[in-house]
This record gives structure tokens, C-alpha cells and sequence, in this order.
């Protein structure tokens, strides 16, 4: 079992040319003798942004804090605190704030995928 | 892909003996494609509670908003806004709202377990 607050687990922090002012935690993974999902939580900053990416692993996300907008699909999509997105295996997605607030969403990924 | 607020999700109520205030909502399951684990969101009503059970299956757990207790380990720990819980597989578990607005939590299980 775990019971933390989640700003006691260390951030890695994300800035380069294609990532900027981001920060993901592992909240529960194979540390914590989970075998089958991990499940993150990303910090993006304002004006902040996530890769736009693919990958052969689907990502289950839900918005915790803030606004923001979701790439999936070839198009932008205005998403918000309590909203949940799907990305299927293989989509090209990407994840930016657009609000004055950090964007805070759940992302869970399947044991097979890189942790972070 | 799915981009969907939780609210538009019809929730399932849960109210007996052993369940009281809480309703579930499946965010992405099996009939969005997810093929590997479910994500759920269950709201806890102001004195609310979930059963009190074990079963083979994990949870990964993530406070949405609100305060509450979770009963893990044969005692119960107070859990609030931004909190993780992870349990194990076979463990007894049960979660409560303490507080004064609904305690909101997101729940992921494997693909194996029943979604609700």
C-alpha cells in the first residue's frame, strides 16, 4: 500500500526546444510493486507544453487543475479541469496550457512504456 | 480518441447496507478501445462511504477534491485533494468522505476486473 501527497514525490522537470516547463511524477509504478499500469501526474506550466508525439502505448488522462488544449486528431480541442481525454495507441497527441493557472492532469500508462 | 467532460458521463449510484453517497462514472474503458486497464471516477457524497472489501484486482487512486479516509493496512489514514493511494491486490480497503463538499477520486483497475 501508499498513501502520499503527491508534491511529496520529486518532480522531474521537461525543457528543451520540444518540451517546455513541465514536470511529471510517478505516483504509483513498478516502485511501488505495481505490475500491470503506472499512473502519472504532469504539472505544465503557463504557457507551458507537452511533446507532440506517438507511441505504440495509449495514455488514460484526467484533468485535475486548469485549462488547457489537447492535440489528437490532426486538430486542437479546448480541454478543462474534470474532463478526461483517450489516446489510443499510435495517435499523435500533444498537451499545452492555456490558462493563467498550471495545467495538472492524471496520465496512465500500461507497465510496458517508460515510466517517464 | 475521446475528449469527453466526466459530468456528460451517466454515473452509476451505489446505495445499500454497505455502500452509501457514491456514484461511479466508467471515463475510459473497454467501449472507448482502452484494452488494458479502466479508468473511473467515483464521487463520494458528504458522509457517504464504499464498501469495505478485498478482491485480486489493484487500484491506483488519485484525490480529485475533498477530504476523506481511507481504511488500508486494518487502519484508517486521512487522505485529501492531491493525494495517491495505491492498493494491492487482496488488500482490504475502504474510502469515506469527511468532509463537507463530495470527495472525488479517480480509481484505475486492470481489464480483467468488472469496470463498475
Amino acid at each position: 500500500m501508499k498513501i502520499m501527497a503527491s508534491k511529496q514525490i520529486l518532480p522531474t522537470a521537461f525543457d528543451s526546444d520540444t518540451v517546455k516547463g513541465v514536470e511529471g511524477r510517478v505516483l504509483i509504478g513498478k516502485a511501488d510493486g505495481a505490475a500491470n499500469f503506472c499512473m502519472r501526474l504532469f504539472q505544465v506550466a503557463e504557457n507551458g507544453f507537452t511533446p507532440r508525439h506517438q507511441h505504440a502505448w495509449e495514455h488514460e488522462v484526467f484533468i485535475h487543475a486548469g485549462h488547457g488544449a489537447v492535440f489528437l486528431n490532426g486538430r486542437w480541442t479546448a480541454i478543462e479541469t474534470g474532463d478526461t481525454v483517450y489516446v489510443p495507441p499510435g495517435e499523435e497527441h500533444q498537451f499545452k496550457n492555456t490558462g493563467d493557472v498550471p495545467l495538472m492532469f492524471i496520465c496512465v500508462i500500461p507497465a510496458q512504456a517508460p515510466e517517464l
